[in-house]
């Protein structure tokens, strides 16, 4: 079950003292979110705006939309990170109480011998220790990568991931507690290494390879797909942590000196719906979040940024490399 | 043909010499807005982004969007009021250059004789004084309502309607000019009189009330499956001129008043996608803008604000009356 650290946002408000505040959250704790803001109105009397937008990490935390609504306090709800708050926006955890001790006995049996990183998302990080410890006691030898910037002592997001490849060279393979295998799948590209999801719910062990190289092989096709393209449109996110102007603008430069067209667009949302409504465009770059390039289908070739350095290295008739195989993608 | 005003988007710029410029305008023309944005780094060699989010009317032009994007100047094309600007952006005219000389002539033989009032929405507001003097000549007596606020004489908005509403007692039916049956069905339902769309495309002529009536069917069905729920979440919208935080908390004293519960939301873009994600609501009211709840599915009742007024009436034991027939649906 997913516990929102309400006394945090309690303390916040007792101190304060708002006229109104705004919550958000990714959808899978919507519920849960929800209950929150009920119990803020009855304890406080002030009216708590749900915010139910899309936040997919702490680059995009409704900031702007919490201004536009004029609360005096904004929540958002769990994106874990090495810092309180971003701005004027408050973060707040939410942990799930799930325990990986089943699942953690299943793996070291599983595993034997060796080295392992262990690593995991905002849910479960508070867990991360217990884990270590199970895994040690079964003779497993285990290490935890330093946290960088946002991230925590062995948390990954799902496009920044150096606690994991902080170790590539030491470990043989890493451990994800959790569910996701979209974060998994992260690690085990941007390492090449063997990775496990250490799955309480279903207390399963799996690995995760296969998908990953089905990612990997998806967003190599766009790479060559894209490179046919005459006419290029690039897309600037318009999320707060999000906006890669620059680097757009930078790619659009590049493009045109190797004889490409290029158009320059900006979305809040970058979806297919989105783009099919764009006319004359062969193939997108978008420089705002990784992962909507390689999780999501679109009609065309819509490259991330990591994506778009390698389709440059085609046009230039180099290597593709290892485009993926890096600690953060952008 | 829809041709922007590119003339006074030039003037703009060669005035105040941007570093860069954003513009965006509705899914209908944003192909002429793509040409928009080449034209202008080809004339002034300065990056011109096509912001392709949603920009429904002059409520919606997206200026956080640009401020964001940290464009020098901000461009909405095709949203024509009776101003310039609003806040930092330039609201530009798109016109369409199809000719309703023949749709005209056509809809006089068919009327024959009586008062009509002509209306038409941004894109052919430039023709209405000719429509005018081809019915004329034909005998059909014909007038055009002052504008108001934002819009021009003879101009309605897919919400606000005065240049129609303000002549319902002196004239038998309405004319509108374009292809939008979404606007003429908002003009037959806030006058309750007959409404014919000219449509110059097709050089046809048809009456809208039968689809007028469905739209307000499904608003009045909506309403009394609302009126057996228990829980209600109002949705605020988080769109520049669509934000009615007072009127949302006004609803929720009203409805708590009356024995429900209600959760405070807010959405930048209110589908039913976004809805479909909230838990143990029943019933939602936006107050964001009228037409989302009176042209789309959603899988719940979805009121817009003159149908929660409705609401409040019924739940009161109150007659329903007319809540449509109104000159602006907020």
């Amino acid at each position: 079950m997913i516990v929102i650290d309400e006394e945090h946002i309690f303390r916040e408000i007792s101190t304060k003292r708002p006229q109104s505040v705004s919550l958000n959250g990714p959808e899978g704790i919507l519920a849960q979110v929800q209950k929150t803001a009920i119990n803020i109105t009855k304890k406080f009397g002030i009216p708590a705006f749900v915010i139910a937008d899309t936040t997919w990490g702490s680059c995009d935390i409704n900031e702007s939309s919490a201004r536009t609504l004029g609360t005096g306090i904004h929540f958002n709800i769990g994106h874990t990170i090495s810092m309180d708050t971003i701005g004027n926006t408050v973060m707040v955890d939410a942990f799930d109480d799930v325990s990986f001790d089943s699942v953690a006995v299943k793996c070291a049996q599983l595993l034997k011998s060796g080295t392992v990183a262990v690593v995991t998302d905002s849910q479960h990080l508070h867990q991360i220790q217990k884990v270590v410890e199970i895994l040690q006691k079964h003779g497993i030898k285990t290490v935890i990568g330093a946290g960088k910037g946002q991230l925590n002592d062995g948390q990954v997001f799902g496009c920044e991931f150096y606690p994991a490849t902080s170790l590539c060279n030491d470990v043989d393979s890493y451990l994800f507690l959790g569910q996701s295998n979209f974060h998994a799948a992260g690690v085990a590209l941007s390492t090449g290494k063997p990775t496990y999801v250490l799955d309480p719910y279903f207390n399963e062990v799996r690995e995760i390879s296969e998908f990953a190289e089905l990612l990997r092989k998806k967003a190599t096709l766009s790479i060559y797909k894209a490179a046919e393209a005459k006419r290029f449109g690039i897309v600037v996110g318009l999320k707060e942590g999000q906006l890669s102007k620059t680097v757009g603008l930078k790619f659009k430069k590049e493009l045109e000196s190797l004889g490409k067209e290029v158009e320059m667009f900006a979305l809040t949302d970058i979806t297919n719906d989105r783009l099919v409504n764009i006319h004359n465009v062969d193939a997108f770059i978008q420089v705002a979040c990784p992962r909507i390039s390689i999780d999501n289908k679109f009609d065309m070739p819509v490259l991330s940024t990591p994506q778009a350095q390698g389709l440059l290295r085609v046009l230039r008739g180099e290597n593709l490399d290892e485009y993926l195989r890096l600690p953060h993608w952008l």
